[in-house]
């Protein structure tokens, strides 16, 4: 029963014209922790050929790695050991296959970049509200089957909120054709809910309708100094309560953060320098309200009450440009200072004042290190990173990290949060989730995926290990 | 294998005083379709005897059938047929266990009503964004397990979309523990969402981890005249665009409708009698963007363009009521004309004008009916009611009520709709879901059912026929 390694036998019974050469852009993963083995590479064209390829691979019993832009960052979309399997890109799915404005829908295939699905709702006078760094090349099919998050989660959810419906296939070869444009339809088990998230452990999805949102009659973005992470959920609250839930971004930026982008990227223009706690805050505004009255009216609230200290308004599209510009660099900032240990985590709103003191305590205990800590605070979604001491090297940490990793994680379960928030479990959080997820989660999981995929052909050792 | 009675012996298996009479309460349900049978009922107080009363039948053999507040209206927490079930309602876990205002999060055991629960989050200082007619009653597990919509579906989402954890029984009597008050958790499959709209045949919702919403600053409600539904979609994209995604209810209602209220509750105000169409509009507004204001631009725009030809403005809360109490009593109405045969359904939104119009046509062909088509306009979801001609009875109608109810479903099903939007298959529309069920997720649907309850003892009947 167990799987065997793709090869010419199997290359036989494929669809003509689907198999590719094993180049390495199948192969590798953003952080070059896990590199892939070269078995066959195929790329189909349409469901059906993706159904076929994969009713050869159950008879053959030969693993299948979905493979979307690659630009994931747990190791979901590489198999580094085990029999080789076939990768199987969806590449050539790429199409937007239809816009209906009116609806606020568009199905894209599973190979359509994220950046190219914006595109095509930008030019229905629409946006599709879902932004990561890596859109430009994640494409729809990887976002999805990893439930992708970012920076307007706040206001529109993740991936799997934007999903009205999906075409599939299996891990039997049968074609799941749900593409629909619906925002309510109760007929049973939501099948979707489960494969978006499922990191192709349970099937391909190979085309989705999303939704659109419509465009904002005005946008006001504003770079705030705030005390702490407590006046900065402070702020939220208030903002969310003044502009009816329509808080579109609340991103948080560490002094840290700060400094490493001065030291790394000086060009980075920093409208608040040296603040030790900002926000990036962006509302999405109704015609007849105008950005500076709306956020006037907020920051004498805020700044009466002691939750903004300082602050910074966009006066044009380039000025709120530059603010983004700030965010955005971030993480390159961090890759260039190298990172000992780095954090995806969540935690309910009230826990991370506390987490960030706790924590940064409790590393300091264990030696010298800064953490830049980062991210969605508006959705609880903390990057927690540590870096070397200044003067250090990373490679001075090596024997530290796996301590503080599992330090760090632990100390997020204790408090009611998540190790991986929104960056998914794939290979690098399968002990993880071994070891913290609930039991009976973790049953009802084994269970599902021993039902829908028995043969264990449908992306293996991602998510459950 | 099969399941038996539930009887004394299982009786004395359960927890001290979890026995309740089996009074009707706990058979009927809101249409007099189905009746339960008297098998025995339990009331548990706590998960742990939620759970052992599961595994107490599971090990005799014998069905649970979930209980919330019984307001369904598809026959899912009612078994008429096979041996007696044990009857497992949690009024008895009716707690709000807790609020975090400053989270936007409450958790609410599953006997809480729905209405107990929008009480917790006013005192609060929040709402928790959903509404439907019965939520008096309804109670939150049910809720849940139903997947409800209601009227604020189109801005803060259905019950899936409102709900960030659970804690459940399993069919095996385990206990998911995951009450996470998390926006992002990227940890492995999301049995959440396999539970909601599970309707109690996977396991037993016994309390969630719920979203709240901030109270927006202003509320503008206006009753307006269109010219027809495709007028009202254009309507809503026009709203949509002009005030960034925030409109909160877009409800259509009938001239027939009109009619049928003037007829049966002519106390009812009708600020617009004798309009065609019209819509009941409800926006949540920023501070600083007064109702008067918002919706002046707004009416300017629409009749400018024919979308509108009359309008009442809300000047008050009261005002905004009366329209409310006008929408709200639009089943009473039909329930007083007294239904051929009702439909809850919807539609990809672009399709909807050319359904109403052709299922129109369509059972004007079959004979002389009366429409009065009415809902949640801005969701797809329409409640298409079919009743008889003036002067003539329901009764009439006995044997045509068959043909109508399968020539509307197979409408909407060609047109890439669904038979049910938001109530639910239950027993009702069981066959239904065999018959147009994608056959893909059907087959799905039953190995994850066999998977997760391989002795049918959860909710038999219902969802999978």
């Amino acid at each position: 029963m167990s799987l065997v390694a793709a090869d010419e036998r199997l290359a036989a019974c494929l669809p003509a014209g689907v198999l590719r050469p094993p180049e390495d852009r199948y192969l590798d993963e953003p952080r070059g922790r896990y590199r892939g083995q070269a078995g066959l590479v195929a790329a189909p064209r349409s469901v059906d050929e993706v159904a076929a390829i994969v009713r050869a691979c159950a008879a053959a019993r030969v693993a299948i790695v979905p493979r979307g832009g690659g630009t994931g960052l747990v190791g979901g979309s590489v198999m580094p050991a085990g029999p080789a399997p076939l990768v199987l890109s969806l590449e050539r799915m790429a199409a937007v296959r239809a816009v209906w404005p009116e609806e606020d829908v568009l199905v894209a295939e599973a190979g359509c970049t994220l950046a190219a699905a914006q595109d095509a709702a930008q030019q229905a006078g629409r946006m599709f509200p879902l932004s990561i760094a890596s859109q430009g090349t994640a494409q729809i099919g990887g976002v999805l089957a990893a439930n992708a998050g970012g920076t307007a989660v706040l206001r529109w959810g993740n991936a799997r909120a934007l999903c009205l419906g999906i075409e599939a296939v299996l891990p039997d070869g049968s074609i799941l054709r749900e593409l629909r444009r619906l925002r309510k339809d109760n007929t049973g088990y939501s099948l979707r809910d489960l494969l978006i998230g499922g990191e192709g452990t349970l099937g391909i999805i190979t085309a989705a309708s999303l939704r659109m949102a419509p465009l904002p009659a005005g946008i006001a973005t504003a770079m705030l100094a705030v005390p702490g992470p407590a006046e900065a959920l402070a702020l939220l609250a208030l903002a969310q309560g003044r502009f009816a839930g329509c808080v579109t971004t609340f991103e948080l930026i560490s002094g840290v953060g700060l400094d490493f982008l001065a030291e790394t990227l000086p060009a980075i223009r920093q409208p608040l320098p040296g603040a030790p706690w900002s926000v990036l805050l962006e509302l999405s505004l109704p015609e007849g309200l105008g950005p500076d009255e709306a956020l006037t009216g907020l920051l004498e609230q805020a700044m009466g009450t002691g939750l903004v200290t300082d602050g910074a308004v966009a006066q044009s599209g380039a000025q709120a440009g530059e603010f983004w510009s700030l965010r955005e660099h971030l993480p390159e900032a961090n890759r260039r200072i190298g990172v000992v240990s780095s954090h995806d985590i969540s935690l309910p709103l009230s826990e991370i004042p506390r987490f960030i003191e706790d924590a940064g305590a409790m590393l300091a205990g264990m030696g010298d290190m800064r953490v830049n800590c980062f991210g969605h605070l508006g959705d609880g979604n903390l990057h927690y990173n540590v870096f070397p001491a200044a003067g250090r090297r990373r490679e001075d940490y090596d024997a530290l990290r796996p301590r503080v990793q599992e330090a760090v994680h632990q100390m997020v379960v204790d408090r009611g949060g998540s190790f991986s928030a929104e960056h998914g479990v794939g290979r690098l959080k399968a002990a993880d989730l071994a070891r913290w997820g609930d039991p009976a989660r973790l049953a009802a999981m084994r269970a599902i995926k021993a039902a829908l995929d028995p043969s264990g052909i449908m992306n293996p050792g991602a998510v459950l290990a």
